[in-house]
């Protein structure tokens, strides 16, 4: 075993806190080549995501990969930036924030959200140690991905174990593996479509386009594919949709395995042809938009769909810092910490003080140095 | 990565359900020299037991250790064997099958617990795959140790850590980190030392023997130490004891290096010559009676009592099967599985199957083979 890091945080009489750690995928800090190149390295090079052998995959990925896609990449990146930077990262801390505030407002004693990348900045470990720097002594791991899937939620839940197994003391760990068919997240999926059909003329279908996968994954057993058609059924059952107003595809396919259809793109291309000549796409798997959302679906698929013929081409966006997604993220963290004390009606500052004090005098009187 | 396992025993429609693994120390499975040493082997090749580069403590181990200890610790395991088999997996079987039927109580829904042991068998891939198997989507871990240690609860995470970065589909976890204060488990201390002093004399003097640590793992963070002086603190106040009426102090140190003090063995050779002629001892960091609490307390101390002028020593039995006991280990599983559905009192057998049957006919409409 390496050696484990020790507890340097704790002292005795400091408060003790409930923290929540948000994980989303990451981005590059800059739309560079260079800084997309390092980026793509660390998400290309985890083999939850590819899952080829080593062997074959990384003269693929540092022969070919590598050295083309950072500068097509970056490209794509500029045209998505915003004034306050990344778009991911903009949103995911917006996010953050605000769960913040409104965690504060739910929970009687101290709880901390901190926010941790997979891959890039700031990742894991450094999140985790922000919480136990603020006394957090129970951690409910929350990665931002509604469907599960092991190329995701896995390899998030795998980086938090690689970073406690190297820890003396480890607290009290949740894990929140999916939320794909919670009703506050269906909810504020609902309100945003509908919020959007206020203000906008209402397409004839709305497609969901979900992040797509080799084929393969759901054979091996990921539930992912299962968990984005729930989505998608439960959320046109909210919206009182007629089977033929909406569509369910996938996204973002690489490479030259099948991957799990029907293919985004392909079903745009195809569609004025079938007489669909306007359309509404929702991307319900992001809960934050990025460039997958905003170049990819807002930008080339909106010219597959056009080129072929179609009229009306209208994004909604993700969920971003919508209150309703907020109030989403706030009622999952509540179901999933229940009996921790914080979040109990009965937990009282006071009262806490004075447990601590007493623990304090009784580790003065054995011989602590504090 | 290694390659990781997909889950073979998951089918569409199949009914989930919530599970708590229940974890132990493990035991030789005779009480034989062989079977010890493959048991010693495992536990003290264990990095988080045993904190010395492996440079070291290998030669140590394999020169000195297991030629010579498996012998005699045979003869201390035969002295404690019982009709049933070793007596600390007939109690946590015990615990299991208890257990079992008091979660079905209290739950509404399906609930499975299983047992396994961090060294020897049932080991902790067969308590996952046996939880699997049977439906389960979402596991309590519960480490039968009341008082954090990493020496014990941090491997035992370590463990199911490991199992779960090889597996495709990793359900939603939640670790049980101690419970060396839970109100139910104090109170099951001090009904069990109460319950004694109904029917046996009560002596001048409670010893609350707790297992030991090399000082070193408390000066280097680890909380063990403090949670055995306040599980001891609580029991006292719980029991009305004065300051002299008991004693708090640790065992089974091995090794020439300086444990955390006072010893049991050291204190229990002085207390006649300090007056005290009758004692009674527990020891509330073990869950199950074992060797350590057989042998080497109700034996082996019991003989530095009475050598050294001790006129009456009797030993107070670890919780085991105690109906107290098994109601405290219901009450921790309940405050930490709030928030799944198999423990909502909306939870509806019906409604389930209804659910299910949805999931059934959307997968088999998407072309799953069932």
């Amino acid at each position: 075993m390496a050696k484990v890091k020790s507890d340097k945080t704790f002292f005795h009489g400091k408060s003790e806190s409930t923290g929540v750690l948000l994980i989303n995928l990451g981005t590059p800090q800059e739309p560079t080549k260079s800084s997309v190149r390092s980026f793509l390295k660390q998400f290309l090079s985890d083999g939850r995501v590819i899952e080829i052998p080593k062997l074959v995959w990384l003269p693929i990925l540092y022969g070919f990969i590598l050295p083309r896609r950072p500068e097509a990449s970056a490209r794509n990146y500029k045209k998505v930036w915003m004034d306050e930077g990344s778009p991911l990262m903009h949103y995911s801390l917006r996010q953050q924030k605000l769960l913040q505030k409104e965690m504060e407002s739910r929970f009687s004693g101290p709880v901390h959200i901190e926010l941790a990348m997979r891959y890039g900045d700031p990742d894991i470990q450094a999140g985790i140690d922000k919480l136990q720097e603020k006394g957090v002594r129970r951690v409910l791991i929350l990665p931002l991905y509604p469907q599960y899937s092991a190329t995701t939620t896995a390899t998030s839940f795998d980086e938090i174990f690689k970073v406690f197994s190297a820890r003396r003391w480890i607290p009290e760990l949740r894990f929140v593996a999916q939320y794909h068919d919670h009703p506050s997240y269906i909810n504020a999926l609902a309100e945003s479509v509908k919020d959007f059909w206020k203000t906008n003329k209402r397409s004839e279908v709305l497609l969901m386009s979900f992040h797509g996968l080799p084929k393969r994954n759901l054979e091996l057993g990921d539930p992912y594919f299962c968990h984005c058609h729930k989505t998608g059924r439960l959320l046109a059952e909210k919206l009182d949709l007629k089977e033929s107003e909406w569509k369910l595809t996938f996204q973002s396919r690489f490479g030259k395995a099948e991957w799990l259809k029907p293919y985004t793109d392909k079903t745009l291309s195809e569609m004025p042809a079938e007489g669909i000549k306007s359309v509404d796409v929702v991307c319900p798997g992001f809960p934050s938009d990025c460039i997958e959302t905003l170049e990819e679906i807002n930008m080339e698929n909106r010219g597959y769909f056009m080129e072929a013929g179609g009229q009306d081409y209208q994004y909604i966006p993700a969920l971003n810092d919508n209150p309703e997604h907020v109030k989403a993220l706030a009622d999952i963290v509540q179901q999933h910490t229940q009996g921790w004390p914080e979040t109990e009606s009965d937990w009282q500052a006071s009262n806490a003080e004075k447990q601590s004090e007493i623990s304090k005098k009784q580790a003065q009187k054995h011989g602590a140095k504090l």
